[in-house]
């Protein structure tokens, strides 16, 4: 195993680090972030990363190899706003053009990525202004919905069953049609949107099925029956679970 | 790290070893198959099954810590056609039996699994009946999904996109209808069902747009536009992506 290929040396890595729990890093996230001249990682400003936070079990921080990229604007807001989009763009604008200098001088740089890179990730829009120029090797990880179904003990789709991945940044009534309509769910992005995504649901008549998991693998992880959460506080890394009811053989 | 908790001791490991790529195996799930006595995996009968090849980067064949669990029938038969179901319960009532008595004399137990276990796995069977009577620990994993969206090269989901899966085994109708509502999509359990599949890609307009990925990761994987693949021929490794098209920021 090796990070150079035999065409061209890959320069660009986007690691996917799995849900948290440092043991569900893979062997070749682990190889890379071992080895890469630089390690990139997304953070709100003057906090440290979850990515990064994880990365810790395998590699002391290292200020000559970090690079951190701060989010200029808070990550809640609704993407339809151009409040939002506008610096978002120029934030992975600058960050590109950062990285690219690294790699015009050789180095390798690894982005941290939490989950899977590919699966709602921000690594996604870097690999798009990226990828066309340098050699990139993407790693798949364990989502975070994979951690949270394991953690909460539920299966989360049996036999047949088809399963709905929804942005709880939805609106009330297609997160209520689409639950209708579903076998088994994963409500992501919760945050400020977990009031409406508690009315979706009871709409749907799934409230006793749902279960809420915060921060699932890591240390402050929370799992818990919906209808047994007291409060409508839910951090960036939440989600709620609709398991499926297929046929159990 | 140990594989004993401090209050009981576990004796059933759930392992999921990802998409086949060993290098793409956890570290928790490498752990956990270097020391458990006994290692199960499902199999057609007279062939290793997947995730047991997935292994052999890490551990040599082992007759003696060895448990083949061989499917009585086919697995590519519906679920709803009782010569399935019938003898597919009595298997796992028996498999469950043979690793319980395992698990009595003391010895612990790791079943490997394709991708994640508790995304459509086999184990789930395994772990509804065993899990209430010996302590388990369940290692999620990187899908099949993830492996081949990152092969293919196709980010799956971007901005608020709603991801649909759907087991190839649906009617077409139900098939053309889930495809036209979601905005990715992942059609899982091909095999025989690949040309329905594709009638219902080809009514929902979706054709141009869907990857068709066998083996991802593995040593025979092919990746191709579902236009460019000229037969009909669908293994039971491979499924069917439609990449989701969401706002690019
Ligand atoms: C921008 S998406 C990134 C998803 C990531 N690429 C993955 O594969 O899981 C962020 C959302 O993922 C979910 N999430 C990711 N990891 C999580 C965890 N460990 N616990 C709970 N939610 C998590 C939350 O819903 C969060 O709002
Ligand atoms: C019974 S399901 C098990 C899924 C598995 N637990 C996972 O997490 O991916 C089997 C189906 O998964 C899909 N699959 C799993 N791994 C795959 C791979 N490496 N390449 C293509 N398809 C795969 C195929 O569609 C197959 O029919």
């Amino acid at each position: 195993m090796s990070l150079e290929p035999a065409k061209a040396r890959t320069l660009l890595f986007g690691v996917g680090l799995g849900p948290g729990d440092p043991d569900y890093m893979t062997i070749r996230a682990r190889d890379i972030i071992l080895r890469a001249d630089r390690l990139v990682h997304f953070c709100k400003r003057g906090r440290r990363g979850n990515a990064r936070v994880t990365a810790d079990a395998i590699i002391a921080p290292d200020a000559a190899r970090e690079i951190e990229l701060a989010f200029p604007v808070t990550i809640e807001v609704p993407v339809e706003d151009e409040g939002y989009s506008l610096p978002i763009a120029a934030f992975y604008d600058e960050s590109a053009a950062l990285l690219a200098a690294e790699m015009e001088a050789g180095r390798t740089v690894a982005v941290l990525c939490d989950g899977d890179p590919f699966f709602y990730g921000s690594f996604m829009h870097l690999w798009r202004r990226l990828s066309p120029r340098f050699p990139t090797e993407v790693v798949p990880g364990v989502t975070g919905m994979a951690g949270a179904w394991t953690r909460a003990n539920a299966p989360i789709t049996w036999g047949d069953d088809i399963l709905t991945v929804l942005p709880g940044t939805l609106p009330e009534a297609e997160l209520t049609r689409r639950l209708v309509d579903t076998d088994a769910a994963v409500i992501m992005k919760l945050g400020r949107n977990l009031p409406k995504v508690r009315r979706a649901l009871a709409a749907a008549g799934l409230v006793e099925r749902a279960v809420y998991v915060e921060r699932a693998t890591m240390a402050e992880q929370v799992v818990t029956k919906l209808s047994d959460k007291g409060d409508d506080e839910a951090p960036y890394f939440s989600m709620v679970l609709v398991p499926g009811e297929g046929r159990r053989l």
